[in-house]
């Protein structure tokens, strides 16, 4: 008996999630002997509960091939959070309808941390139910806070951008000889992996000075004498700080800047590059630039890691194959077996583990005063990456 | 007789301005029968001031090889001006005694529109010194504002790195169905010809829906008009401002913001999106975002525009010849003689009529609203930025 599917992207962008669509949506054609229709949910599990369903297998073809290349998320998503069934279970009366109208029985969810808790509920109301189907969590992240896991899509590219954007800084930095300080803002709610790529660039003699990462509390005062240590040998400071760095009393800093409570869902996060700023100031006198990279960490598709996008493509791909052998409320990881040469192979892993809590960068990558990564991290983050543009280095200008 | 030369990069940072270097350096290696040595000046005019002189002919090849795709100034810039010679003659004099101990006869210097007025004065003074020189002046710019050209080096990659980032934060700006506004600043002092190269990120369907120039008067009211009409029917509005708009008194918006003087040459442009997101945050209840490009548009060498470097390349050769032929006092202008095909011609134009202002964008470029960029302007700009990323178009999520 055919059965249909759905594919629902979750969370927030990256630039490589719709690569993950593509590889779903081409072996789900591969395999339209046992899957007769594929479905995406418009905006995400918001479209699931409101039954507003886009018929994949209809969509233009040209259209669909240019997905791998394409950033952001071309079904879109939702911040939604589904309301608990225990409180109300309207939301999940309304997706078993869908369910049941669409006669869908695979279920893929692209999404990260949070989408992989929803997705474990989901499964345990569906099975309550006794509603026969097969659901598969894709991973997708920017900052690569999900468990389980060597790494998931959508981190290699943001770190690229992170590395290659550091890089091409150090060369702006070094025009002028006069003294200036650089901070740059990444993303990073609760992971500082993202932050730590930035010591890629090191390789071409274009990393920063000084790291800071979630992981590691973030003073004040200790910050102004690690930068200060640094000016004074070097006449310049690039620093680059993880946007979810948190102060000593255990809060983000942006919370303290905005008030901004952490627990939203509609959570903004970032923005402490103004109050970076105001700390700076009160301390030196020199120039003091304080960049955010933002939004294009996410969006970058001309920034875009290799790897990443054929990880992206073969998960979904996977995902479908595990979905049609039977397999049922599990997480498509990718486990290293080598840095160098680069492998990896695919396992299956329980929502529920997953599901449990955020990854964090293992403290072992720190050096001992904790504002810096060590080389260590680079047999981690390279093969990811991939090669730099190599730039030309004199060392007349210091 | 065999002379020596000098190359000077002065002013900011652009992506390809190391190509003209590269330019200059091949053609004088290719002239070694007439030109004996190739200096460049340690940190710009500062070098030549204090006699800090780089032997180019001694550097490592394979890192002259790499300058073409290496980002900002390989031999360091300054903001430094030189004071006038009927105030103060001691820098002239330096620069006088340099280029004589040097042997210096033939002088490139590559720059933007203060450094031409700077090249016009070194001119007269040498000339009124009788000291035998060739001085031309090679352009280069980041928001196009140099006059006598129909566009200087380093204006279509950054114009090229704008179009790209808009086309990719459109892809983002579309993920969620809530209502969101976004204003993205980008670089132009007293020019709109940047903000305006946005325009090119329409033709995927990714382009902004407003844009703002200094050209035309920033008045809050009007904006927040504008903005209510796109967004009352799209539920979003993507805008694009230029750091160097004005208010209708007159003064550099940033000025207002941040009472910083415009004709300080340390000046820091830029940082008016915190204001706007405050003047949009008194008018809208929606999620508001306002990114800055920043100091990407001139270092980021991963989006350079190919045209861009070959012709940055070109000019730099040229240079040469036409100091070889006994030039002096002249830029070299790039002249459009078609758009579709891209030909060009390469002449020459006396500094002193470059060096009277900054251009800026013919206002005929503008909607009858002022607010937008009409489709002429694709014209002019596409056969710079050259073809954008092909992302894939679907029509569900508007």
């Amino acid at each position: 008996m055919k059965n249909n599917a759905i594919y629902i992207q979750s969370g927030g962008p990256t630039s490589v999630i719709n690569a993950t669509a593509y590889g779903v949506i081409s072996a789900c054609k591969k395999n339209k002997d046992k899957i007769n229709r594929l479905y995406s949910a418009k905006y995400g599990i918001k479209g699931l509960i409101n039954k507003e369903l886009i018929d994949i297998f209809t969509l233009d073809e040209k259209q669909i091939d240019l997905l791998p290349q394409t950033p952001s998320m071309a079904f879109g998503s939702c911040r939604y959070q589904i309301t608990p069934e225990d409180i109300d279970d309207t939301d999940y009366k309304k997706i078993l309808d869908t369910l049941e109208e669409y006669k869908i029985r695979y279920i893929f969810i692209n999404g990260g941390n949070g989408t992989a808790r929803a997705c474990k509920e989901m499964k345990d109301f569906l099975d309550k139910q006794h509603y026969e189907c097969n659901i598969i969590l894709i991973p997708k992240t920017v900052d690569n806070d999900i468990l389980c896991i060597d790494h998931s899509p959508g981190f290699p590219s943001a770190a690229r951008h992170v590395a290659i954007s550091i890089s091409e800084l150090a060369h702006d930095i070094r025009t002028y000889d006069t003294g200036l300080i650089t901070t740059v803002e990444v993303m990073g709610r609760n992971t500082g992996f993202l932050a730590a790529a930035s010591i890629m660039a090191s390789k071409g003699g274009n990393g920063p000075d000084l790291i800071y990462i979630p992981e590691v509390v973030f003073d004040n005062s200790k910050f102004i004498n690690d930068v200060k240590k640094v000016y004074e040998k070097k006449g310049k400071c690039l620093v680059v700080i993880a946007e979810g760095v948190k102060t000593p009393d255990g809060k983000y800093l942006f919370e303290d800047i905005h008030g901004r409570k952490s627990d939203t869902p509609e959570l903004n996060m970032g923005g402490i590059s103004p109050y970076i700023y105001n700390v700076l100031t009160e301390h030196f006198t020199c120039k003091i630039r304080c960049i955010d990279l933002g939004l294009m960490q996410r969006c970058a598709a001309h920034t875009i890691s290799k790897i990443d996008v054929e990880e992206a493509i073969t998960l979904g791909q996977l995902a479908v194959c595990e979905a049609l052998k039977g397999e049922h409320g599990k997480m498509l990881s990718i486990c290293r077996i080598s840095d160098r040469p680069y492998k990896t192979e695919i396992k299956l892993v329980p929502i529920e583990m997953v599901a449990q809590k955020d990854a964090t960068l293992p403290l072992y990558y720190l050096n001992e005063e904790k504002n810096y990564i060590t080389s260590d991290y680079l047999d981690y983050i390279e093969p990811l990456v991939g090669e730099l543009p190599v730039f030309a280095k004199f060392d007349f200008l210091g």
